[in-house]
Parts: structure tokens; C-alpha cells; sequence
């Protein structure tokens, strides 16, 4: 599989990938276990402190493991990984291990328990620091407390998930950088 | 500027063209006046009833409008929009009628008083059911109660924005049911 060389990113504008929408896996730990889902509803939330929003099924394995860790990784997967993306959203943490089953590597985070995936694009350390509306919307509000990248490309090739089986591919980045007022970019 | 002829659409199924994360257009109407926003921040939330939430920042006009409201549109703008997008976020309602500055039209909708916005795609009424986060993260909880989709093409080329300037046009859409488990398409 693809290997990318990363770099610390920072976490006020991990936007440029997220914002985007595409699908992600999420990884957690708890009690020792690791595991992996995949999430296609998120947003993200505030620049500073780098909030998002996200969406996690209380019927998913990662559901409790997130919400007992209060910790997880968002990390983003390239289109040669759409397999993988598939697999993982097919199967539960409770029967098998994720990595090992789909060929994924486990790396040590820097400030949460939870791993990075390695084959990923970039992956966001999160901390859960609101569970208000988990009850009611199964909505958890994260905050990005690290960010790692790869250097390149600039932009990753995304997938993004329209129901029914369906992916969209990312198609190109085109700057009207000069059409903007300052403050509004 | 493009036409669409649209049919009603099933707002169970409208994460569709939300979930792959295009910058929508939201229209408002408070007082006999009505408005535009950009938006890049949302995110499906439920099926059924059919949730959407959404950041909506305190400094813009349109978001006193939404909330005293309680009410605006999800507009779905294609790739040839993108100028107006950008201008429609260049601009504010407090200074100028954005339908008139940038030819788009209001059409009448059917459950809300806030105008659908007549050359995009898509357009999903909502009504704004929780604002119980609004003060904290500026999160409005919407629920699409009525949806209107263009008949053709089956897919959008939609816009994502990227921050500082950059968009990224949807691409390609392929389809990988026959790997997904029925269940968990």
C-alpha cells in the first residue's frame, strides 16, 4: 500500500481537508483494544480551538470505546484505500481486528492513546471535549489537539460517500484566491 | 445561467448530495426581506426524521434571520455557480439584495417563507429544530421538510471549498455496491 511522508500540520486549518467532506476512518483505544470505523458525517466546527462535529452510531463498536476514551484519530484515506474504507464499514470491532484484517498499520499517536492509521493521508488526534448531544443526536464535538500531514501531494485524491454504494472521487483544486476579499478566505 | 427542471425528492434520502460535503448557498427570510449565505460547515445527522446540522457564524446577516425564523433553505449550487458563490460570500445582506446582485432568483417554497433559490441543483426546506448549541459552537440542528432535486444529471458537479481561496470540484462516481453489505449501504 501507498506510504506518505509526514509533518506536523497545524490544527487551525485542518479544514482543508475536512471541509471537503470526504469519508474517514475514525481509530480509538480502550482497555487495550484498538479499532476502526468509517465516518461520512462530520463537519468541522471553529478554527481555534480546531473544533468538529461528528456523527457516531451508538450501535457502532467505536461508539463506546470513543465515548469511555473521550479520545479517537480522525484519519483520511486516499481513493486507492476505497477497499479498505469498504471493509472496515462492512465489519465490527467486537468480531475481528480491524488493522490486521484489512492490512492497516498502527502508529503511536502524541497526545491520545488512540492510533494513527499509517497508510493515511494525514491523521487529526482528537479529544472529545462535548457529549451534550450524544444522547439525543449521537453527536460528539471534537477537538483536534495534533495534526499530522503528508507533505505531498498538496491536496489528497478523497472519496466522498453518497449513500447506495456510491463514492465520489475528489476532482481538481482550482484557486479564485484573487476573486476573495482578505478576510473572507 | 443553467436551468434545472426538479421533482420532489425523498428528504430520507438527501445525504445524497449533502454527505459528499459541496459548499451550499442557505436562504433566509425574516421580515419581508430575504438573504444568502455560503455555507461550508455541515453535516447529515439522521435519516428520518432527516437532521442536518450546520455552524452558522453569529457575525453574518443571515444568521439573526435563521434564528428568528426558525426557518431557511439548503440550496445545492453546481461548479458553473462558483462566482456567485464567492460573491455571495463576499457580500453581506445588511448592505445590498443578494438575488439582484448576483442573478439568482427566488422561487416560492412550499413549507418555509425563506425563497428557494431557483438555479441551484438541489433545494432543502428547513425548519431549525434545536438551537440549544447555538450560543456555545453557533450549531442550528435543522430538519429538511421538504426536498426539490433536479431530474438530471443523477449526480451534481458540486464545489468544495478548501479555505484560502481554493475549491475543489467534484469528480467521477463510481459505484461499489455489490462489496457492501445490504445493510450497511
Amino acid at each position: 500500500m501507498r506510504s506518505f511522508s509526514k509533518k506536523d500540520f497545524p490544527v487551525s486549518n485542518i479544514r482543508r481537508f475536512l471541509e471537503p467532506g470526504p469519508i474517514v476512518l475514525v481509530s480509538s483505544s480502550w482497555k487495550g483494544k484498538s479499532n476502526i470505523m468509517t465516518m461520512g458525517w462530520h463537519m468541522v466546527m471553529e478554527f481555534q480551538p480546531s473544533l468538529v462535529g461528528c456523527y457516531i452510531f451508538d450501535g457502532n463498536h467505536s461508539f463506546g470505546m470513543i465515548r469511555n476514551s473521550r479520545e479517537c484519530v480522525i484519519n483520511i484515506p486516499t481513493h486507492d484505500l476505497v477497499k479498505q474504507v469498504i471493509g472496515v464499514g462492512n465489519t465490527s470491532g467486537a468480531d475481528i481486528d480491524k488493522f490486521e484484517q484489512f492490512g492497516l498499520t498502527r502508529i503511536d499517536a502524541h497526545k491520545v492513546t488512540a492510533p494513527l492509521i499509517k497508510e493515511c493521508y494525514a491523521n487529526f488526534e482528537c479529544k472529545v471535549i462535548d457529549i451534550s448531544l450524544v444522547s439525543k443526536y449521537s453527536l460528539f464535538v471534537l477537538e483536534v489537539v495534533k495534526a499530522h500531514v503528508a507533505t505531498s501531494p498538496k491536496y489528497p485524491r478523497t472519496v466522498h460517500y453518497r449513500g447506495d454504494g456510491v463514492f465520489m472521487t475528489s476532482g481538481r483544486n482550482v484557486s479564485f484566491r484573487s476573486m476573495f476579499k482578505p478576510q473572507n478566505l
